[in-house]
């Protein structure tokens, strides 16, 4: 689904270690029969290989497979303690999706709006405090953490413009309370890799104000 | 915490691979505030290393961690498919975890108990057709997703001794509509380092009981 973030974080990582792949789309809403052989679920992403043979889900887990298999352009730390780190900081760092999905449904709904905005600042509070560096990968440029949590980041954003009151600026994203958070969204989103993997502001903003009002249109802009 | 699954999956693996290590369980109701700098959301398990300078936290990264720590004790495949497969496994069998603890609440509450029990037989039977030969591993012997989902089970075992109407025998459980996971829990239950990190039957089945009632006795049996 164009517009997914989790299906996004397949497509950063394969744009970063260069791994040539197609990208299917599908109708969220009216899926494929054909999609439950890749995806018992029928959530995205799938990574298929092999002709159909092999299928790889789950948005962290495709990087970590992506790690295996090419060592050689590995985005995670080799050190196991390094490792594991940058796998428990994206676990606590995606407490930003359910927050997200929350303050997305206060759109159009004031009932509770302060309460799930306040959980969405809370999750951006604490990404400020653990980015330590420049990078959530604590090295010069950016790793496993900041690939994968970025296209959450940029659903707020896009959310920016739409929100009523909304509690982050769509100017400089995510505003002046957010100095380190607000200079790597914008070395993030100008990464040409993750600029290929992502849609247009235009395109997302599109999208999700069809989807506040519960009509979603995933071939919005095409 | 003794009676925990999460926990008890690091113990396990711990034992499996021989890993020498000291065992501090903790009041879960009770939290002492030192826990909290061990793991900053004071849940269980969480390893320290290197006389208190290193944390690693969550039950499914300790015993990944220990396998890039420790490769040549692997549990897990070093393919990177089947190694991928294996880890996407566990996630789908830890469907039983939250149909269990909906299960429980049902012990002193008919409303919902038959949906409830529904649920969890239901978790039971996609397991017994996942489990296409003698272990979840597709080995000969137990392999990462056996090890990391028999507490859950073992939950389950304990809770059939005491639910109402258990749509699970205690005698030779699951049951006989389960043949293939009767088996499988019968070889891991008596596998010694899987028992040496599992508290006996009657101590698990007695914390339950009081669990289920809203009282946990978390030094039940000391």
């Amino acid at each position: 689904m164009r517009f997914c973030p989790w299906a996004q974080r397949a497509l950063i990582y394969a744009s970063v270690k260069n791994v040539p792949s197609e990208v299917i789309n599908i109708h969220l809403k009216e899926k494929p029969d054909w999609y439950f052989s890749k995806h018992y679920k029928g959530q995205v992403p799938a990574l298929e290989l092999d002709e159909g043979k092999k299928h790889v889900i789950e948005s962290a887990h495709i990087p970590e497979y992506f790690y295996d298999l090419f060592p050689e352009s590995r985005i995670l730390p080799s050190d196991p303690y390094e490792k594991v780190q940058q796998k428990l900081l994206l676990e606590r760092l995606a407490a930003v999706a359910p927050a997200f999905y929350a303050a997305a449904q206060a759109a159009n709904n004031p009932e509770g709006r302060d309460e799930k905005y306040a959980a969405l600042v809370k999750a951006f509070e604490d990404a400020e405090k653990l980015l330590t560096g420049d990078f959530f990968s604590g090295k010069a440029k950016p790793g496993f953490a900041d690939y994968l949590i970025f296209p959450n980041y940029q659903r707020v954003f896009w959310l920016s413009h739409i929100l009523p009151n909304s509690p982050f600026s769509s100017e400089s994203f995510p505003g002046p309370n957010f100095p380190k958070l607000a200079k790597w969204y914008r070395t993030l989103d100008s990464i040409p890799e993750v600029a290929a993997a992502s849609q247009p502001t235009e395109m997302g903003v599109g999208f999700f104000n069809d989807y506040l009002k519960g009509t979603p249109n995933y071939d919005y802009g095409l």
